[in-house]
């Protein structure tokens, strides 16, 4: 194959700044999450995984897995086509009826992941709205940037929750310029809580769309698991809302829920919802029993925010560095790409626990840390050994320590 | 909301043109294909599928649906993360190894889809191959030309499957710039299969990496399902191969197969890759099962190209303008959105065959056509039904067959 120099030279560059990532091969058994089994070349070993997204545990629901089944038996693996070209199956109509109902719109869109979703449909707006000014925080995730930039629009970002930055980019921009304001609630990677409510008072005094990417917060906040945006009070002043089928729901796929004219502008004019498979119907089926189920269940929701209580606490109480926030996203900060690695690869082979090192791109340079998620189906026994056990590495590793204490202070 | 305005406005647009989208509601019933049954409103009817792109009816596979059965029970419903945050699953690996296998590659590497395949591998290659220049065939798929304009390199169209035109602009380019020639197998609205031997040949003598999309032709064609270009003997000279694991395999999901040095530099730095939730368990498993299966028997590709062969014959016998070509794809010209639109609705109404209308902007405007695609499910009788119904129809609009006359000539 040609240009294999190039290629090994990009790779370079990564082992040498020590983020070269290798992915950890894990088999999750159903039943005994957050415990599962690892493959490292011919052996295997237990771990209990403190880095997934699955944050209600809800890939192994029973109710979610047998609406899979039963979708697989009555209508088999695939769609079999684009949502236009014969892969509308009734499973998809019914889960975005479902979606519409929850974020309380008027209806709902399906892509194949959320990313997708953010992506095209970002790109998208920027080709209905001409002339379109988009403000994005500055801590939004990859796939908005993406789609913005793929928007070819201008782009004002404002610094992170700050209201008072956007208003000022607000006031800058021409008053009869159309305008979308890109934001999240729940910040994955700090765990921070987006200002919703100030965020859409600004939006109406200057004529802006909100963009609110709840992928983080779906299934997890509010009465009936919309989001922060239904907690806050906030869901009908947000225009588009953005979620995820994963993390919270537990399968795969993403959605945005708008008005009508918006999702059927967006569904016929995106080209990453056009020209693409649907999801296959047991996904689709699995996500809507996932969302019918925490739309009424309001334990899982509670036992994930007293577990990230206990977490925090118990971290706090043995002196290690956790980032604060208001969330369920328990981020222990590092500081270095090399000891970030060093920690979770110690963790994984002296004491059986799976944290995966968090570094750039995902985090800015010298921000590395490592990312922990609790779960209701983590005990009071699996966190005393994750404290106990980060607590000898960081006496092991103390450099560790006083580096990151001046970008720690910065970012509490 | 804000500026729905303009949204009303596109949507209008599409509907003065007569394009506007009507999404079949369509359950599959494992076990019945092609034949479903179409929700309309509060009733339903049932309808032969012509339109799918289960090519091979994999979708209702016993093999497939009782690995992903399995899955589930064994792993849950998601993999609960990205793949490099906790959701590489065991069946992620094995998937990859066995499609590596499949096309003689070093490795392989799973994406949610092969739009996002497409999309985000070609930007990528963009950023690692600096001053890249890319000859894009002109009838590339939509997600080929997003992922070559999202790498914002220059781009150079080549006329169709035309490889004196793609030596004309290979020459053109500067000599020492790095080159990608991106290229389809099996053109999916046309049924064209491409000179691969020939574009190979060009790659060689100018230096230019290949990139051929088999999405259409992958579990379809070759001693092992690999594609055309195992079909043609060339699969060793070609040196990334994009697939999906629906059409063919009868899932969802895409990847691309090339040198370990390629795959590695994408997964690293391609953020459609990097920055979402992996497949689940169960599609990946499902997939695995029928790439295996498939690579082991002849009998569903053997068939399918007599099926392809006896409704082209059949439609030809009646006297239907069948788009001449040597695939298993089966277009019928039309020429016109609305009387495209009339064809597919009555054929539903009234003969109860579900085709969607294919318009801009998945062919060019005044190419609008029905596209058949047989599988090894549907029979004689309902080739019949099928040309019966369309002879019915073309008799009763025959506006239709001389709007199409010349174009078709152009075409075939």
């Amino acid at each position: 194959m040609r240009y294999q120099a190039q290629f090994i030279q990009a790779l370079d560059s990564l082992k040498a700044e020590g983020r070269y990532r290798v992915f950890a091969d894990i088999k999750r058994s159903c039943g005994a999450f957050p415990h599962a089994r690892q493959t490292i070349d011919a052996a295997s070993r237990d771990v209990t995984v403190w880095c997934s997204n699955d944050y209600l545990g809800m890939g192994q629901s029973p109710v979610v897995r047998s609406a899979m089944h039963a979708a697989i038996d009555a209508a088999g693996a695939g769609s079999g086509g684009t949502r236009n070209i014969s892969g509308t199956t009734h499973y998809h109509i019914e889960l975005e009826s479902a979606l519409a109902r929850l974020h309380g719109k008027e209806t709902a869109l399906l892509f194949t992941s959320a990313f997708v979703a953010n992506d095209t449909t970002l790109a998208t707006l920027a080709r209905l709205l001409p002339e379109l000014v988009v403000f994005s925080d500055e801590k939004n995730h990859a796939s908005m940037i993406e789609g913005i930039r793929h928007g070819g629009t201008s782009k004002l970002i404002f610094k992170h929750n700050d209201s008072a930055d956007l208003e000022r980019l607000l006031r800058k921009a021409p008053a009869d310029a159309p305008k979308l304001i890109v934001f999240e609630s729940v910040y994955s990677m700090d765990g921070h809580i987006a200002p919703i409510r100030e965020i859409c008072d600004l939006a109406e005094r200057y004529g802006a769309l909100t963009y609110l990417d709840e992928v983080h917060a779906v299934g997890l906040y509010g009465p009936h698991g919309a989001g922060i945006a239904e907690r806050d009070g906030e869901m009908g002043r947000v225009d588009i809302i953005n979620g995820t089928l994963a993390k919270g729901f537990g399968v795969m796929g993403g959605y945005i829920a708008a008005s009508r004219a918006c999702c059927d502008a967006i569904r016929s004019f995106a080209p990453g919802f056009i020209f693409t498979t649907s999801l296959a119907p047991a996904v689709v089926a699995g996500a809507l029993a996932s969302v019918e189920y925490l739309s009424a269940s309001e334990i899982e929701r509670a036992c994930l925010q007293e577990r990230a209580r206990a977490l925090k606490r118990r971290l706090t109480v043995a002196g290690l560095p956790v980032m604060d926030n208001p969330s369920h996203i328990v981020p222990v900060f590092v500081g270095n790409p090399v000891r970030c690695k060093w920690i979770t690869d110690t963790l994984a082979e002296r004491f059986g626990i799976y944290v995966q090192p968090i570094n750039y791109p995902t985090v800015p340079r010298g921000t590395e840390r490592l990312r922990l998620t609790p779960t209701p189906q983590h005990t009071d026994a699996d966190m005393d050994h994750l404290c106990a056990s980060l607590s000898k590495l960081w006496a092991e590793y103390p450099a560790s320590i006083s580096a990151m204490s001046e970008p720690f202070a910065k970012e509490a």
